[in-house]
């Protein structure tokens, strides 16, 4: 496929998730059928069937979405030499901030992604290991260093994620506090501790 | 109603959330009807609508099951006078404990709380409230009494919850660690911050 033909489709199936994600948020994921996404997009069964065939694939695409530029961003910062509570403080940045850009999409994700075929579980948590992996390296690496303690790497990894994540039970970006504040506050507690020092 | 009507009643709604919940946990919550609950526990249709008239009864329940739990834990404890950090530890403890005893509960809670009629969320959201309250308070009172830093409690407050709550997405009970290990190390993350100090 040349990258013209890509970009195309990609932006077709952009669409696609847009629309669909629109129709989970008001009718629920069980109340909405293949049907509802190829009307609201104006487009003829055979014609969104090119795309999808079953509304499960529009899950893969959503976690596939956020999963990849999680990485990337990732990716690209680990190459510059930076302490590595700088590149903890930007994964924190980088999830709160999904809270704004992608808020329905990740509940959507982590409400239904149970209901997927094994198959796509499965490359679902191939991309998800590979991010736990970066952040796990992230404070392995500062334990290493001293930057860290040494506290139990894959409990560490797992709390970041789940201070960070569950903000999509809670965080209101129309409220008073902005993406970035939520997230520095986090980061701070997650260093710092809650705890006062004498 | 008498008192040990009430208990027979509560032995019986039990029974039928256990059932219900390893149906859910086999055949997908989407995937069971109120007939399988009935089917399963031996009762006819009937019978069971004496109890649940529909499937989403069940999802209060196990809600008021694990909330009033926690609830009635906290409140005893903080009858007595301890240090803050004590009762952190022991809220982090207790929901860690829900990984084990509950750990279908709280999966099917989380993916289907939205599918709850208005007037049912908003009795939960009472329930939450409150514990998040006490939870809340026991923030405050570190901070006010400089055992702990101010740090913005409401974020806190939600910071903890998404640690210890996450955990039904990640922490097999049948792993090499125990709940108590997890919720301990979480816990030392939480009050001594993941940084070295001098």
């Amino acid at each position: 496929m040349s990258r013209s033909t890509r970009t195309r489709e990609g932006g077709r199936r952009d669409e696609i998730v847009a629309q669909a994600v629109a129709l989970f948020d008001a009718k629920g994921y069980a109340g909405t059928s293949v049907n509802d996404i190829a009307d609201a997009l104006g487009l003829s069964k055979p014609a969104l069937y090119h795309y999808i065939q079953r509304k499960e694939d529009v899950l893969y695409w959503i976690h596939e979405e956020f999963a990849q530029m999680l990485i990337a961003k990732l990716e690209d910062r680990l190459t510059e030499p930076r302490p590595m509570r700088d590149q903890l403080r930007d994964v924190v940045r980088d999830i709160l901030a999904l809270m704004v850009t992608h808020r329905v999409y990740l509940r959507v994700f982590f409400e239904h992604f149970r209901e997927l075929d094994p198959e796509r579980q499965a490359e679902i948590a191939l991309q998800r290991d590979h991010y736990r992996h970066l952040v796990q390296g992230v404070i392995e690496r500062g334990s290493a260093s001293g930057e860290f303690r040494a506290l139990d790497p894959g409990i560490v990894t797992n709390s970041i994620f789940g201070m960070c994540n569950w903000a999509y039970q809670w965080y209101d970006p129309a409220g008073a506090l902005s993406n970035v504040e939520v997230a520095d506050t986090m980061f701070d507690l997650l260093l710092g501790g809650l705890e006062t020092r004498a």
